[in-house]
């Protein structure tokens, strides 16, 4: 270990094992949001589900708030790469309809609920409030660049702007609306009259 | 109270008195719901809040999930006749935008914050979710034949079905967002150019 260490100073084994561990702990709890929702979300039932000790968990997250926002940072980076990811694969045709495939699915997937049942216990919760409302504003606005240039759009155009902050949030509302019934083929025409409107509309790379 | 009884044989002192008290829990778990969520709205706390004895409320309410499934029954009338009402003050110019900030109103009130509680709450809670997931459907539907009659469209064309049930999921969309932070000003100029697109697009009424 001692060699290893010398070997890959800035990538240490026990570097290693705490980046892991902590990766364990944050996936374990979106796992828990999903399942059991914000109330049924506890350190105890975290730390077991991610095979961490009490001791170790208490360490890297003396809270359920500590945990929490770490696990937003966490979400958020995940859906940054996924989307950066998803993007290099559009087709050159019909691209705004694979866009809105492609956010419709974030909007939808298990990270989403997670942070829902965030939002929704940030509100009647102050602290958790203070801490989650900034980070989610300031990935709001990530969101946005990012659906911007997937678009292909200029957003300073009077109404652009907008209508891409209509897009995510008509995605938001979609994603809330698929929580209590599976609806999926609702939300497969509106996401393909919605893709045509905006190509009519702010001329998206269609 | 024998003369009244006979003299009102329908609607007895009794029987007003047992709506009124049915009318205060009900009012009493949206305001629970609002303030504390769905974790935090128990069964004593709402007969606490209505000033009911804890005997007739679980006379009337037997279960917490017997109280919301009414109070969704309850939000869902308030909200259709809030709409009604407002319906008949539509001015002739701008009727859109009108009706746009008729419903984003709803879609931000406490009515709204209650129904997102029960919602979220539903998601990880089978027996909620089988009582209030029929129930939302329905109200959806309500809501839809609503909204098609203030925007007077025709939603018989390709295309103009799917953009009134988007105009929703995007309220919803933005309700949800309304949440965590105040956003009234960006709110407002989605919506203003929410409402130009549908006129351009589908011909409501303006």
């Amino acid at each position: 270990m001692a060699i290893e260490s010398r070997e890959r100073p800035q990538r240490t084994p026990q570097g290693e094992r705490t980046r892991a561990m902590r990766t364990r702990l944050l996936d374990a709890t979106i796992d828990c949001l999903v399942e059991r929702g914000w109330s049924g979300t506890t350190t105890t039932l975290v730390s077991e589900r991610a095979g961490v000790s009490r001791g170790a968990q208490l360490h890297h997250f003396p809270t359920k708030q500590a945990l929490v926002v770490d696990a937003v940072e966490y979400i958020a980076t995940k859906r940054r790469t996924e989307l950066e990811a998803a993007a290099e694969h559009l087709p050159a045709r019909r691209r705004t309809r694979a866009v809105l495939e492609i956010l419709s699915e974030q909007f939808t997937s298990p990270v989403f609920l997670a942070a829902l049942e965030l939002w929704v216990a940030a509100r009647t919760d102050e602290t958790l409030r203070d801490a989650v409302g900034p980070l989610e504003q300031r990935i709001g606005r990530e969101t946005h660049r990012q659906t911007v240039t997937l678009l292909g759009v200029d957003d300073s155009d009077g109404g652009a702007r907008e209508l891409v902050q209509a897009t995510l949030d008509l995605l938001r509302g979609l994603g809330l609306a698929a929580t209590l019934a599976d609806d999926s083929r609702r939300r497969k025409r509106i996401l393909d009259t919605w893709a045509k409107t905006l190509d009519d509309t702010i001329g998206a790379a269609s």
